[in-house]
């Protein structure tokens, strides 16, 4: 029984824990004709589903993408993890990042569901080795860790553990690509896959540019999006640092650059305390930056921009506008 | 004299070092109207600029900002710096980043310009007042380091040494502004200033991703276009995050990373030893992934994505796409 995990699309979806990640997917995957069971304790579950449904459509609108209110897939909100994934045959585990509580709920889902039903987890940051442990059927668990607004932004990282079934894997990367992500495969268990060790990288550094007082959030902010932020929504460190080593390529641009990886130019050898002064003065400069807008305003005003520039890059056939164009030809979401 | 830097845009600008930055400079420059005299001692200097000048006209006119050919500043290749800055009112310094090479070429530029002329070191590095060391007159050095593509990308960020006058960089603020570009202050002196600091700890991590064998280039890239590259054209990291703390904003979301940040996540305590094979690994990657096109190609991909992802920020009021709004509204560039 173990063997024949479901190889088609997902029809029934439940969703355990609803704060932003959860209420994403459970966006994305009404978005896309799929009904879902939720679950989450919070008595503000439903609210968070619903502001993020509504951004969700919005979203797919700005993208010519929504759907008709009769394709959309319901939503049903249960008591109890039983009741959310009995029928389920894709379960997504979203709850907060902490060991004991991923275990307990994973424990929940495995017992009360289809023993074929792939279980994923949102886990940003642990190996879905250390996640399947205590389960009796590891088979199924896989990782599949999306990006925040998880209704607009294609990636999706796939891990799987060291008793996760190839099978399962490639049942959810196609779950995924139906609907409309772009899945990478992490092919190596580490811990925050690899998208989030070069955020974790870049939050530290900004750290300590915060704690030094070299610049403020706002100011590092800018330093992106005028900049490397506008290289990066459409290709990656490498393919932009190849263009830069100009004919000589990378193997030019590397051996330039080679040199400045011992000079001290990161505090990155030490962690920087977060201390709660070092709270407040990024908590402030951030109210100062940002403090003008509501978080609902400037959801819209981020989604707002990512799908008109998805839009851009769709005309350009490249990157992740390919993905809405797959999207787009596929129809199966209108 | 000294007192009396000039407050206008530059009319007669020279440029020092004419690699892919310089040229980009240059073409940004002659774009705007703005004649250069242009010193190079490589053969393959006018080669070089010519490509860059096609490939930023092309860009402008995405931005539907080319200007006519009559509007565009002129170019004169000059047989030594003296030549190249005896007359100008800025001038941009872009040779490679040894600081031996950077003071020798400071001095010389320094003895043979107008006291008053503002010279602008493009350093990515070097701080202003270690620049400054050997100059006569080091109150008009200031740093404006630029991102490729210079003639596209806002961001340069403009840091004063010690001995730097506020007029000057006052002056080079407006000047850059003129060119179109989003002018960020950077109010102390650090090596690699703000942006490459972000860089300089991604490039790090990646690299030991790579050495590893967790990820390809190909797949450390997918992870960022897809995903958080998107977010960071339009909004930075923390502002992004403050959304992702919900209703409890930037300090909810701080005080929940928190504990994150002692997690041995990040292999950035060390630094990755770049050997051959590591070179050799990368170089190969990067040829897989990208070797179907040809670096001019590939100019060409990321220069259209980039005008186009500005066009789509212009509609939207926001970022980079108000700088372009505000070069169309100035209407001094057709």
């Amino acid at each position: 029984m173990d063997d024949d995990t479901a190889a088609a699309p997902a029809t029934a979806a439940a969703a355990v824990g609803c704060g932003v990640i959860g209420a994403g997917w459970i966006a994305r995957l009404r978005l896309s004709g799929i009904d879902v069971r939720a679950y989450d304790p919070a008595p503000t579950a439903l609210d968070v589903i619903t502001q993020v449904h509504d951004n969700a459509r919005l979203a797919w609108r700005e993208l010519d993408l929504e759907p008709d209110d009769d394709a959309i897939g319901s939503l049903t909100m249960c008591a109890t993890i039983d009741e959310a994934v009995a029928e389920a045959d894709f379960i997504v585990e979203s709850v907060p990042e902490r060991l004991d509580l991923k275990h307990a709920t994973l424990v929940a889902i495995d017992a009360a569901s289809i023993p074929t039903a792939i279980i994923a987890s949102s886990t940003s940051g642990f190996k879905p080795s250390v996640l399947a442990e205590p389960l009796t059927h590891p088979r199924r668990l896989v990782v599949g860790h999306p990006f925040n607004p998880v209704y607009l932004l294609p990636l999706v990282e796939v891990v799987g553990g060291a008793d996760t079934a190839d099978d399962v894997i490639e049942c959810a990367m196609g779950l995924y690509r139906s609907l409309g992500m772009h899945p990478l495969r992490v092919r190596a268990e580490i811990d925050a896959h690899i998208a989030d060790r070069l955020l974790e990288a870049v939050w530290r550094e900004a750290l300590w540019l915060v704690k030094d007082g070299i610049a403020t959030t706002e100011e590092i902010d800018d330093s992106i999006r005028y900049g490397f932020g506008l290289r990066w929504a459409q290709m990656g460190l490498f393919e932009t640092y190849r263009i830069a080593g100009g004919l000589g390529g990378m193997r030019h641009f590397i051996s330039q650059f080679g040199e400045c990886l011992s000079w001290p130019w990161t505090k990155l050898m030490d962690v920087p305390e977060l201390t709660d002064e070092l709270i407040d003065t990024i908590a402030s400069q951030s109210d100062e930056q940002s403090g003008h807008l509501t978080v609902r305003e400037l959801e819209r005003i981020r989604d707002r921009n990512v799908a008109a520039m998805m839009l851009a890059l769709e005309r350009n056939e490249w990157g992740a506008g390919q993905v809405v164009a797959e999207m787009r030809q596929r129809g199966a979401v209108r």
